[in-house]
C-alpha cells in the first residue's frame, strides 16, 4: 500500500466508525468491532453481564434508541441524533415533563467552552443526565413552560459486553500486546484513533511472515474491559512481556510517549529508538498511574509494563472529551504518521535479538570477505573517502557489531550505544550472518 | 502548645541555658541536662574520669570558679564573669604576676574581627589561655607593669563526665538516634539550638502513642562524649538503623541539609522529602567526614547512617565560635522553625512502611465504595470540575497508593514518585485501611 | 633526569626514529625497536610469516629497496629517498613505462590538502601505488610521453614479523598493559609519539623498586601485531587486568582521553583523576570500536578494559596521516608533558590499594599522637588558621582516610569522594602506617 492510499484507507473508516454509539456494552460497540473485522481477523468473544471479573461485575448491556428535550412547541432543543454525546452514556430510561428547574442537575455543561457538548458517563451508579453546550443550556433555561425530556434505553441483564482480540503466534513464546479501547461514542482522537492503529498493526503482523515473538491486539471497554480480559486470560497475562495501549494518537499536534511503570524496560527503550532513528523528539509524559488501561496490565498481580504514543495525549488538548474531538481534528493522515511509529516500536520489540560470534578472538579480517576497503589508511581521514560514505557507514556498523557480539548485548542496545538505526543494523546483521560471521542466540 | 507558645518557651530555655558554662565535664554540664528534664524525662549517666573509651580516656572532671586579667591598678580588663568563652576550656589553674610579653602567647584573638572574643578549647594538652577582643587585646598591650593573671580551676581525678539520654521503645526493633552535644558555653546556634530542638523531639516522642519505631535521644560533649556513649551501648548502637545530629539550627538564615555518608539512605530521602513537602530547598552539604558526632557515629565500625539539618551550619556563619552567636543571633521563632523540620523527618523515618493490597488483579472499584465520582469523563478534563480540585487530589492520591500497594514499595516511594506529600499520603492511607483496601505489612 | 634534560633526550630519538621505513614486518621495524633497546630493555621477537594467528595470518616480510618514478629526461619527479610515504605500504614490486593515464590510478593524492602526502597502505591485497602531493599529481598529469615507474620491492614467504616486549613482574599478579605500534612509517604523533612514551614509561617500571602490580609493555604492528602477540600469550592476556594503548600523544594541542569499552573502569578513574589532580580537564572521547588496538584487547574473548591518552588524537588533527606529521608538528617537550599524564595514570594504577585502620571504633586520638593542633575551636574558623593551610589540609586528608579505613575503599576512591591529590593521599598513608593507625589491605 502507497503512502498516499493509507491515509485515505483510514479516513474511510473514520467516516465509517465516528457515528456509531459506543459504550461499555451495546450493539454500536459490536457493529465498530465488525468494521474492524474488514482490516485485521479479530475475533469477537461476549462476557455475559452479571457475571464477576476480580472486583468487578460485567455491566448489564446498554442500548438507546432515542433521546431529546423538547420544548413546549414539540421542537428538539437537544437531539442524540445530532450527537450521540448529549446523552450521558449508560443513562436509565425516562419519559417526563419537567420544568427546567428540575432539568437543570441533570444537565452537564462546559462553561468555560460554550460551544461544545462534554462527553460524560454514569456507568456504575443509575442516574440519567443530557450533556449540551452552553448555548443549548440557556436556550433551555430560558423555555416558560414544560421540557419533555426522553430518554429511551434499556439494560438487558442477559446481554453481554463484546470483546475483541486477536493472537498471533510467534517463533518465541515471548509474548507482547497491543491494546485499545472501543468504548468511546462519536469522539475521533479519544479513541478512534487508536481502534484503528491497532487494527492496523494487527493487520501487517498477519500478513507478514510468523514473527519472532507473539503478539496480541485487544480491543476492550476501557477499564472493565480489560480488567475482564485479565480476569479471563490470567495465566497468559502473567506472563506478558510487556506491551502498548494505543489512544489518542491521531491529532495534530506533537508526538507524545508515556512512559511504562519501570521506565526503563525494554519497551521503553524500543519506543526511545523508534523516536530516535526518525529524528523527531516526543513529548515525555513520565509514568502516573492515573491513565487509560495500563492501569489494568501494569496493576501489582500483572506488572505488565506498558506504555503509549500518542498525538495528542488525552487530558492535555482542549477538544478532549467534547464534541470537538471530530473528523476535523483528526485526519488519516495523521493516524498514519503516528502508525509509523508504533510499527517501528513493534518491529524493534519483534526482531530484538542477542547475537554472538564464533570469531570472538581479535577482529575478523574483514579484507579478505570483501568488507574492508583494499587500501588502507584513508578511513576516517578528514576528506580522503569522499563519496564513500556507505562504505564508510557499513564498516561502522559491522565494527560496533562484531565487537558487542558476546551473547551478551541484544540489536536494541548496540544501536543505542552506536547511534546507528535499528533497521541498518538489522541490515548489516543480516550480511554478517551471510558471510557466517554472526549468529543468532536463541533461549 | 499554640504557634506562638513555643516559640517563647523556647525563649525562656534560651534565656537560662545561656549563661551556663559548659564543657567536657562538670557542673554547667549536668545544670543545663537538669534544665532539659523539664521539657523531656532525659536520664542522666556519669562515665568516670580516668576509664578508658575505645582509643580515649574520660578526661578528669574540670571546674572553673573564677578566672581573670587585673591591671596594675587593679581593674578586671579580662575577666571570666563577663562571659565564660574568655578562658580556654579545660584550661589548667595559674595566678601569676607577669608582664605582657609574657602573657602574649596565651592570648588568642581573632584580629580579623576584633569585636569578638573567640572560643578555644585544650581538651587533651594540660595549658592555659584566654580569649580576647581585638580591643582587649590592644589595652593589655598597652598596659605597663605587671598583669595579674588568674585561672581558678581544679582537676578532678576522681570525678565524671555527665551524659543525658532517653530511649523511646516502639512497637518495632527498628531503632533511629537524634544526638546533640552539650558541651560549649555561652554558644546559642552552637549549640544551644540542638539541645532545646532535641529535646523537644523527645518530649513529642514520649507523649503521644507508642511510636512505631524506636528512638533514642543523646546528649553528650562532643567526641569524646559520642565515642563514650557508643562504647558503653556498643551492641545496641551497632544495630542502630540511622540518625540525626542537631546541631546549630537557630540561626536566622537558609535551612541547610549535610547529608549521610551513604547520601541516599532512607534518612537522607525523608529530609529531602520533608523539605519537599514544606516547599524548601535547603542549602546542600554534601557529606565530608569533618563535623560533628556523625565522624563517631558513621565510624567503620558503627557506620550509622547520620545527617544533619542546620540553620546556619557550623562553619559557614561568620558568628561561628564567637562571643556573637548569641541571643541576638538566635531566636526561639527560628528554632521553633527548623523544630518543624526536624519532627517532619522524625514523623517520615517512625511512619514510613510498607503496605499491601488483597485487591492487585486490576483496579479496585472505587465507585461503589464512594471512593469515585459518579459522573465519569470529567476527571482530568480541563477546567471539567472546577471546585472538586481537593476531591480530584485525594483520588490521585488512591491510585497512586493502590497501583504501588504490592508489599515492595514504602510510602515514602510513593511520596517521591507521586509528588504527593506524605502527611496526606497518610491519611488516605487510613481511609484505604479503613475501606479494608489496604493494610500494612509486618516484617 | 631534569625536566630540560628529557625534553631534549626525546628530541633525539625523534631525529634518529623518523626516518625509519616502518610497516608490518621488515627491517625498519626492527631497526626502530632496537633504538628503543637504547631505552628499556625490551625484548624482541619473531613470529614467522605464513603462521596463522586466530582470523589471520602472519603476512610475508616486505623489503624496500627504493621506488620512483622518472619522467622522460629520467628526473625522480616522485622518490622515495625523500620520504617513504610516497609508497604505498607493502607495495609488490614493479618497473615499467606507462603513460600518465595508465598510472593516474594508483596514485593516491588528497585534493583538499595539496601540499601534503597522504599515507596509504595495502597489506592484504597485492597491489601497487603511489602516494603524491596535489602538486606533484599535477606535474606528472601533464608530462607527455612515457613515464618510468619503478617499486623495487620484495616479499619474503620465509620471513617474520618482529614484536617488542618487556614484562615487569609485580609483588602482585594483577597486571596491567601499555601497548603501542610501531608499522607507520615517518610519521611523528602517529606514532613516533606511542612508541617513544611506552619505552620512556617502561624504563621508569624497570629502573624502580619493584612494582606492587605486574606490568607489560609491548611493541607490534597495529592490528595483525596484536592480534598474534594476543594469539601467542592467551592465557595471560586473558587474565590481564586493564591498560593503555599510546598513541597519537605528542601533538601541540589538547589533551584528549578516549574511555575504556566500560567507560567507567577502574582504567578509567585513575585517567580522570590524574588530570583532575592536574588540573586539566581533557577532551572527551566515548568509546568506539574503531580505534587502535583496544580493538584487539577489548574483542569480545579478551575483555580487557584498554583506554588511551593522546593530544592530538588521530581522526582528529588534519596532519593526521600525512607527511605534514612530522617534527615540525611533535616535540620532545610536548611527548614529554604528554608522558607526566601516562606516568601519573600508572603510579595510581600500580599504587593503588585497600586498607584498613585496626581503630574502628570512633575516631582515634590524633591529639596524642601529634597529629591534631593542640588549641581546638580554630579549625574551619574563617579566618582563624591563617599560616596553617597546610596542617589543615594535612588533618582533613587524615580525617577522609581514616573515616573510610574499613578495606572496602581504596585510595582512587578517597581520592573521588575527598578531593585531595592521590600523591598528598600516599604520603598521608605512609605517615600513618608509621603511627601504625592504617595497614594495607593484601587479597
Amino acid at each position: 500500500m502507497t503512502n498516499d492510499a493509507l491515509p485515505a484507507e483510514i479516513d474511510g473508516f473514520l467516516q465509517r466508525l465516528f457515528p456509531l454509539t459506543r459504550s461499555l456494552t451495546g450493539d454500536g460497540n459490536r457493529e465498530t468491532l465488525r468494521v474492524l473485522q474488514e482490516i485485521a481477523p479479530i475475533e469477537l468473544n461476549e462476557y455475559s453481564s452479571g457475571v464477576p471479573v476480580y472486583d468487578w461485575v460485567i455491566p448489564d448491556e446498554w442500548s438507546i434508541r432515542d433521546a431529546y428535550i423538547k420544548g413546549p412547541d414539540g421542537e428538539r432543543l437537544v437531539d442524540f441524533k445530532v450527537s450521540n454525546l448529549h446523552v450521558v452514556s449508560y443513562s436509565e430510561p425516562v419519559h417526563e415533563q419537567m420544568t427546567f428547574d428540575v432539568l437543570a442537575p441533570r444537565l452537564h455543561v462546559l462553561h468555560q467552552n460554550p460551544d461544545v457538548i462534554p462527553y460524560r458517563t454514569s456507568y456504575y451508579s443509575r442516574d440519567w443526565g443530557f450533556c449540551v453546550t452552553g448555548k443549548q443550556h440557556e436556550l433551555l433555561s430560558n423555555v416558560e413552560g414544560l421540557l419533555e425530556v426522553c430518554i429511551d434505553t434499556e439494560f438487558n441483564p442477559a446481554g453481554s459486553m463484546t470483546i475483541g482480540s486477536l493472537c498471533v503466534p510467534g517463533l518465541s513464546d515471548e509474548e507482547y500486546l497491543v491494546s485499545t479501547y472501543c468504548c468511546h461514542p462519536s469522539m475521533a482522537n479519544d479513541n478512534l484513533s487508536g481502534l484503528i492503529v491497532t487494527a492496523l498493526l494487527a493487520r501487517e503482523m498477519v500478513s507478514r511472515d510468523k514473527p519472532n515473538k507473539s503478539w496480541r491486539f485487544i480491543f476492550v471497554p476501557e477499564t472493565i474491559g480489560s480488567i475482564a480480559y485479565l480476569c479471563h486470560n490470567e495465566a497468559v497475562m502473567k506472563k506478558m512481556s510487556g506491551g502498548l495501549v494505543a489512544t489518542t494518537c491521531g491529532g495534530p499536534g506533537l508526538f507524545g510517549y508515556k512512559e511504562t511503570y519501570m521506565g526503563n524496560h525494554l519497551v521503553d527503550r524500543a519506543i526511545q529508538l523508534a523516536f530516535r532513528d526518525r529524528g523527531i523528539t516526543p513529548l515525555y509524559y513520565p509514568f502516573v498511574p492515573d491513565g487509560s488501561d495500563e492501569r489494568q496490565y501494569s496493576s501489582p498481580a500483572f506488572r505488565i509494563p506498558v506504555a503509549t504514543i500518542t498525538r495528542d495525549k488525552y487530558y492535555e488538548y482542549s477538544e478532549y472529551h467534547t464534541s470537538s474531538d471530530n473528523l476535523e481534528f483528526v485526519s488519516g493522515r495523521q493516524i498514519a504518521e503516528t502508525l509509523n511509529i508504533y510499527r517501528d516500536v513493534l518491529r524493534i520489540l519483534d526482531q530484538n535479538a542477542y547475537y554472538c560470534s564464533e570469531a570472538t578472538h581479535g577482529e575478523v579480517q574483514l579484507g579478505r570477505r570483501g568488507l574492508y576497503p583494499d587500501i588502507g589508511g584513508a578511513v576516517n581521514q578528514s576528506g580522503a573517502l569522499a563519496g564513500a560514505e556507505q562504505a564508510v557507514q557499513e564498516l561502522n556498523a559491522i565494527t560496533w557489531l562484531m565487537f558487542l557480539a558476546d551473547s551478551e548485548h541484544d540489536l536494541l542496545t548496540v544501536a543505542e550505544r552506536s547511534g546507528i538505526t535499528f533497521s541498518e543494523l538489522l541490515r548489516v546483521v543480516k550480511k554478517l550472518i551471510d558471510h557466517q560471521l554472526l549468529d543468532f542466540v536463541t533461549d
